[in-house]
């Protein structure tokens, strides 16, 4: 295991791009004043959307939790450890698959004849490679967002169930994860905008060879 | 739906980078000659390692398939048309979740007591944690490599109880995706190196606000 951050010389992107992204990126707790604006994630997608899902299915949909309204059905769905980071962020993203993903495959897939037919009467196959692919795409959505200077906060700690029948009822869409976002974390009246850095598993640990 | 590239100002990082990431990155079918070596997957491990995971769990492992012998083992559990491809490219990958990721937690998680206990009896609760986890690794990974200057062709169609039963037997990790990966594709014997590149969904189609 590994908390070194010695610099790479093997990637083709420049050593800033990488500590921005990853290595100096920290899950943040709070953040500074300030609007994140729908262009800012609307260029953000216009990015990441690019990313490769199984057949082309880009099940992710994002709900953008604006309203004083819309923020506390958001919050009273959060489990106590994150309810009041999610009150005070600029802006919550619900992180959801769509088990309705299936329905956009004659524009997203024309190569593959008749896949929205033979998806239709699937629906636990649906549930499950919308689910899939939305993670993949939440990687890249992640990376994309701190590619963008803001900082992310991930939370899966929420009654997703409740979230569901609440905020996304009458569609197909099933959360994944909330991220809190916004610009410039401030340690402001004492409160750390991340927890201490925790190690990470090295390659031995996680890479094996046949 | 959109497939134009026009370029973007909102992001932190050059448009070369966003271009080789995302923009001009393909699925990757036939690759040049050429080994990828466990240096460069272990520099792209050292950055991707760094994105966040719940409770920085870390679940993804990677099976590096170098050997002949391997090579066919893997082969054989592919799907017809993975076959050919899988056969003749540089390095397969064998991307999985640990079921066992939390006999770590210990190291990884020191911030949640007893974690590790906590997961030992829920195995259910750890397959979709560890299944979830590590394809919200995957989208990093891909990106990691892609920023490495590799190209990849991930690839979910295949046998994967039995590649799970064969190349995984004894361990607890549970294949997700097949990842080919190599240097400069090149449109060799008439073979295209990857397909047409299909459309994407726009924002509007994928974002709501509340």
């Amino acid at each position: 295991m590994s908390t070194d951050t010695a610099p790479l010389t093997d990637l083709r992107v420049p050593q800033e791009v990488v500590d921005l992204v990853f290595r100096d990126a920290r899950t943040v707790n709070t953040f500074a004043e300030g609007e994140v604006t729908d262009e800012q994630v609307r260029a953000v997608w216009d990015v990441v959307r690019w990313g490769p899902t199984a057949m082309n299915s880009l099940p992710l949909r994002l709900l953008l939790v604006r309203s004083p309204e819309g923020r506390e059905r958001l919050v009273a769905h959060m489990n106590e450890g994150n309810k009041a980071k999610t009150q005070r962020a600029p802006l919550s993203v619900v992180v959801a698959a769509d088990l309705d993903f299936h329905e956009q495959l004659h524009r997203l897939a024309p190569h593959v004849p008749g896949a929205r037919d033979n998806f239709a009467g699937v629906a636990d196959v649906r549930a499950r490679w919308s689910r899939d692919n939305a993670f993949l795409q939440a990687g890249y959505l992640i990376v994309g967002l701190r590619a963008a200077g803001l900082h992310v906060g991930p939370m899966t700690g929420f009654d997703a169930p409740g979230l569901d029948a609440d905020l996304l009822a009458g569609s197909g869409w099933r959360s994944l994860m909330v991220l809190n976002v916004g610009t410039m974390p401030a340690d402001a009246d004492g409160t750390p905008a991340s927890h201490p850095r925790q190690g990470r598993l090295d390659f031995e640990d996680v890479a094996r060879t046949i």
